[in-house]
């Protein structure tokens, strides 16, 4: 068999650290799963930019075009914070996510049993939590034109002279396709779409509300389908989180919404996420997986980050690019079992005491539970 | 002395039935406390609609620019659902919020400590609860132009074959201004002011940050400033609300951040807002105060409706138009004692019992209580 064609971009801060322990667990289903793995290595973000002054090369783009699968760690750090616009480390993902066309962001919200005490809600409302939060990821006020920021000099009014501008656009193909992923999805699941826009004031929010309804009851009329407003959203996110099933919204209130919804998990460094594209000619979809967490410089280099979502996020990978949904349950099992066993990294150290550990041994302990 | 000029706007839903404590509790001032207010009453939203054919009419639109404070109960409804985006409920409330250039929303999040297991967030992360969202209104997304649904149907790429668009555009005046009424406002509370917006992402958020930084360098520098991603400030208010002071941000995330935020409260039916504009001739600002809970239509006439949060709008009204903050704080703790006797309208009602009572109840002890 032609083996998979992974690319990996570590990133920067902790991305390094924690795709080294993901390395380790790609190395044992190849020993013992029969599975076989054509590694790339590159760059991205800041660590892109200090070797290419560019947050993605064009060549580590063509690379990423041709991977079965991209898996990636963390952009971003206050090393750059006064770079160009243009250059920044975020400018790196943005354009991944765009060329290879990933429309479709998945953000899984699981709460882990034995971390139900870590979240700020009470346990009863968010133990056994399994939602999942579909992102549209290419579009919106993310790429919209035009955009920028202006002089303003003739408008006496505006002090200060300038303008700043960003457009929200949405076209209605957007908006079906991933609703249909979002249907695809609730069907493997508690087949129940929640979509949300801001429809009462935004006309791309009216758009968006009439697509996804009209793919539902054109294509999927047998999963159930609710709208809500986005401000509603959060409010009942926090209220009551087990109320949905799948999530469906755009790009910039998926941002926000996501960010809440994994926070209410209590374990950040527990969430991984999976970015689909489009099927390419061998049937898979175009796929960057990443944790949610950030690149959290402030513990980089430290040994002190918890490698569990980077390592979940190749669980996503060997679910969706590899159609290995027996390996990644094996995955996520080994994982809950280290955590059962109380194994934590100092992000996962709380009320419950456990046996600290280091990336490195966390990473080991998940190999071994496997 | 002249009386205070107050627009009274029951609206839709539940709006008639709280104002009508809201009555009680003003005209308890003005036997008691020496204040004469000169009440007019009019109609928004739903109850507009089906009055004139629109939302708001321009003779109360006219109304609301002479009065001295205008006090909003809440708009909308199901029966509205299907009326064109021009005329439905909202844009009652939002004309009145863009031609009286309301541009700075006060909303407390406040955990009144009688409620504090109310919360679905763990007593210890919400007692005690005093934050102050501060949301830009006239502005942004939710006016920017162009704007709309249009057809796109030579894009042979874009099944469906529409476009929706809407436009964020802030100028560097508008930015400005509402980061001076931040920085106002932390100098009389905690002192540290928050600003988010999505900097790494929208160049809108380059200038939102650049210019309250502007604003903090040049003109309160003794206010601790601190910028923060609205993603990241969505995880934050989930995680630990209680780092923040004063947060200011944009129509847009406003909307979402400052509802997640209410929710953190648990108890949204006693949030009050504030929206307040430039000085008028008297020295006052234009000012609409309302409750930050919705028209509740499925409970709309039944006497469950819980009229704290617009009682609590009037303290605020007391507080920024009439100068009345002891007036303001004697309402307030009434409200506290109330509470903290038990009596509770069915959406208060939880573990601890207490006394049930209706809307009118609620409203009678209040007053009782000053
Ligand atoms: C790093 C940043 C550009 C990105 C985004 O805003 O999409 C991040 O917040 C995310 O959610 O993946
Ligand atoms: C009713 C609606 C137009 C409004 C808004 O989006 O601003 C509401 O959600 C609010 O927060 O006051």
């Amino acid at each position: 068999t032609t083996p998979y064609s992974l690319l990996i971009l570590p990133g920067d801060g902790i991305g390094p650290e924690v795709m080294a322990e993901v390395v380790k667990v790609i190395d044992w289903f190849q020993a013992n799963r029969g599975m076989r793995f054509d590694i790339g290595h590159d760059l991205v973000g800041g660590a892109a930019y200090d070797k290419h002054g560019t947050p993605l090369a064009d060549e580590t783009m063509a690379r990423a075009q041709q991977a079965d699968a991209v898996l990636l760690g963390a952009v971003g750090g206050p090393k750059y914070d006064d770079l160009d616009f243009s250059v920044k480390p975020e400018r790196g993902l943005l354009r991944l996510r765009k060329e290879m066309d990933l429309f479709a962001n998945l953000r899984p919200a699981q709460c882990f049993e034995a971390l139900a005490d870590f979240s700020s809600l009470k346990r009863e409302v968010v133990a056994g939590l399994d939602i999942l939060i579909l992102r549209e990821l290419t579009s919106g006020v993310y790429f919209g034109e035009p955009r920028g920021i202006h002089d303003d000099n003739n408008n006496p009014e505006n002090e200060g002279g300038r303008v700043g501008i960003n457009t929200q656009r949405y076209t209605s193909g957007e908006i079906r396709r991933v609703a249909r992923s979002a249907f695809e999805l609730a069907k493997r699941r508690g087949n129940k779409v929640c979509s949300m826009e801001k429809a009462n004031v935004m006309e791309s929010g009216i758009l968006w509300r009439e697509e996804v309804q009209w793919v539902h009851d054109n294509e999927y009329p047998e999963v159930e389908l609710s709208h809500m407003y986005a401000d509603n959203g959060a409010m009942q996110l926090v209220r009551n989180p087990q109320q949905f099933d799948v999530i469906v919204t755009d790009n910039l209130f998926g941002d926000i919404l996501s960010d809440a919804a994994a926070m209410l998990t209590g374990s950040l460094g527990m969430l991984p996420s999976a970015s689909l594209g489009a099927k390419m000619a061998n049937g898979r979809p175009k796929a960057l997986y990443e944790p949610v967490h950030g690149s959290a410089p402030d513990i980089a280099g430290q040994g002190k980050a918890n490698p569990i979502a980077c390592i979940l996020s190749f669980a996503m990978a060997l679910r969706y690019s590899f159609d290995q949904g027996d390996a990644a349950v094996e995955l996520e099992r080994a994982v809950e079992r280290v955590l059962a066993d109380g194994v934590r990294t100092p992000d996962l150290m709380g009320p419950d005491g456990g046996t600290p550990v280091s990336t490195v041994e966390m990473g080991d302990r998940i190999v071994a539970a496997l």
